[in-house]
């Protein structure tokens, strides 16, 4: 299949944050403090473009979310996931009840959480609709099953792109200062997958996994269904949007908007996993300079996910093996951009702290 | 170089942790929380090392502490560093000044610090002296030039080992449920490279890396440094105590301490970067069920780290190309660990939440 008119950007080129004035004064600051230079690896990189993010020398990271966007999937009807569909619905009260793993690494990390349901086939109590920390954000009670039609409607996606975008400016008018994007939705890796396979000009085995840990039949079950996707809809699909209707999900859409305004606000965004990396896919494809205000959270366990970053140039903080998604990874590197933020703004200076610096000797070889 | 007489036990067998009952039972556990099985990763791994170490399947780690060993080296006079010697007493100063990264970074993870000189030539001033979390416990004011005899006498090996051995029962006293270390010393990354190629049979090319960034003539003095060490005392050495007193340093003899009785006390202890392995592959060969309590944080950037790892069997946390040493990758890595223990701890079950297990239907695929 030709998908070269709606390829991404090349990413050969050094992201904005990395040229400049503002990135020299960072890196000078950086410089200055009693480590060897570039010793801090990663941490240094994340300061410096913390630093630049915020336009600020002193990058702070205080206030910090999550926010985990759910949705069901009528591909979920083609056999495509190990655990049945209510799962998405039943995870969402979970999140609510505090029990679920991103509840307790966000409380282990100092991190908020939101729930936004952007499309789930689920009624909710009223006493959960009263949570402050929950949003009804309704697109439709989960998407279309794309092997049958596209996923959703242009108004439909539209309105997931602005729940994403909403959660963006709740946000900045809460004052946060590190926002991560998590997924809940059974069958939602091979909404994932295949619009990798669009958008990236990936084959469909390349971008197919285990999910939630699916045979191997459901493997090749999810391949086929990518494989007969991308046939189907690309008549149709001109620009990513057309893809992001086509075969994506409504917390697919909702994360792309979240990224889409974040950056617009100088708001950077903890992307999580697979899905997440999706969206970030589909929101670079949208607007390219939103990648300069992304932090990539890990490389999960699910197969594919390693080639999808490296198509993105994207350069993961973590691998630990993660294949959960709901924001787990991107709430465990939270912590490690917050300190990246302190190394460059708490640390002494050789100058202040009195410590010598590298020998002329042999510094001059 | 023959150096089989010292090779450490074959790293091939499953270690304690992973198997028996108290295994499975904590696995179980981990299993029935509101996640895919194993969709955490290393963090099930590490919950249930943890579970098996406390013998408790709600295991802490609520108080936590690194302790920074430092030392002079007589090899630095090898012009082996891009750094003067003094550099090892100011930035002892500097960690009781608050100023170091690894203040910084275990500010940010609610970790203790505990600085001990186990050998540096510096002269302290009496207000240091009087500081609670500093330990004085000078084998000597820095270890010997290794390539003009052995660095350190057996009494002087003892008292550092002491000086970390005193460590990690001062932390069991305090209630210390999860133990950092991490190194200073100008010129120790020659002597943990002397020690692996002892230790494990490595070449002296595939040992040495740049340190705090010498040029590729002091990578080229390192190995030759190496090469020279190994000829010199391989005719003295019987076994692996023999290359910590020849080729070692106090501060990778106290780490090395440290790990064996932490061990014995069942508490667990992170080890930092390029140093502490190379305390930890000493302690191994000493004693070599002490690895079931050790978790390694991170591989460094340091080139031969990963090689060593991998000859020990190690599989790190993190991977942020640090190369700072003084315990950064450990407190890094505890905010990881921590996390591993309140997921197994405090997620709610598929039973306790309501949650679908996985379909039936697939699982009889």
């Amino acid at each position: 299949m030709n998908t070269a008119s709606v390829a991404l950007e090349p990413n050969g080129s050094p992201a904005a944050s990395e040229t400049g004035p503002f990135f020299e004064a960072a890196r000078q600051r950086i410089d200055a403090k009693t480590k060897p230079r570039g010793s801090l690896g990663k941490l240094e990189t994340i300061a410096v473009r913390l630093a630049w993010i915020q336009q600020d020398l002193m990058p702070q990271v205080r206030r910090k979310r999550v926010c985990v966007f759910a949705a069901s999937h009528g591909i979920a009807a083609a056999g495509v996931s190990a655990y049945p569909p209510e799962v998405t619905g039943q995870m969402v009260l979970n999140f609510l009840a505090g029990g679920a793993a991103i509840n307790v690494l966000a409380r282990h990390g100092g991190i908020e959480v939101h729930v936004v349901d952007t499309g789930v086939d689920a009624d909710w109590p009223e006493t959960v609709l009263a949570r402050p920390d929950f949003f009804v954000r309704r697109s439709r009670r989960g998407t279309r099953n794309f092997l049958e039609g596209r996923a959703m409607t242009p108004a439909e996606c539209e309105g997931a792109l602005q729940a994403g975008r909403e959660q963006a400016r709740l946000a900045v008018a809460d004052g946060i200062q590190l926002l991560g994007i998590g997924d809940m939705g059974i069958g939602n890796t091979t909404a994932a997958s295949a619009l990798f396979a669009a958008l990236l000009g990936l084959d469909a085995r390349e971008v197919v996994g285990r999910g939630t840990g699916v045979s191997a039949a459901g493997v090749e079950r999810k391949a086929e269904a990518v494989t007969c996707a991308l046939r189907k809809h690309a008549p149709d699909a001109v620009v990513p949007r057309d893809w992001l209707e086509a075969v994506g999900g409504y917390e697919i859409a909702a994360m792309a908007g979240t990224i889409l305004e974040a950056a617009a606000h100088r708001l950077p965004t903890v992307i999580d996993g697979f899905i997440a990396t999706a969206s970030a896919a589909a929101a670079f494809s949208i607007e390219p300079a939103c990648r300069d205000f992304c932090f990539f959270a890990h490389r999960s366990d699910e197969r594919a996910h390693g080639a999808v970053l490296a198509a993105l140039g994207a350069d993961p903080l973590l691998d630990l093996g993660l294949r959960l998604g709901e924001g787990t990874g991107a709430a465990l590197a939270m912590h490690l951009i917050e300190a990246a933020a302190k190394v460059i703004g708490e640390m002494a200076t050789f100058e202040s702290a009195g410590v010598s610096g590298p020998a002329e000797l042999l510094r001059n070889e």
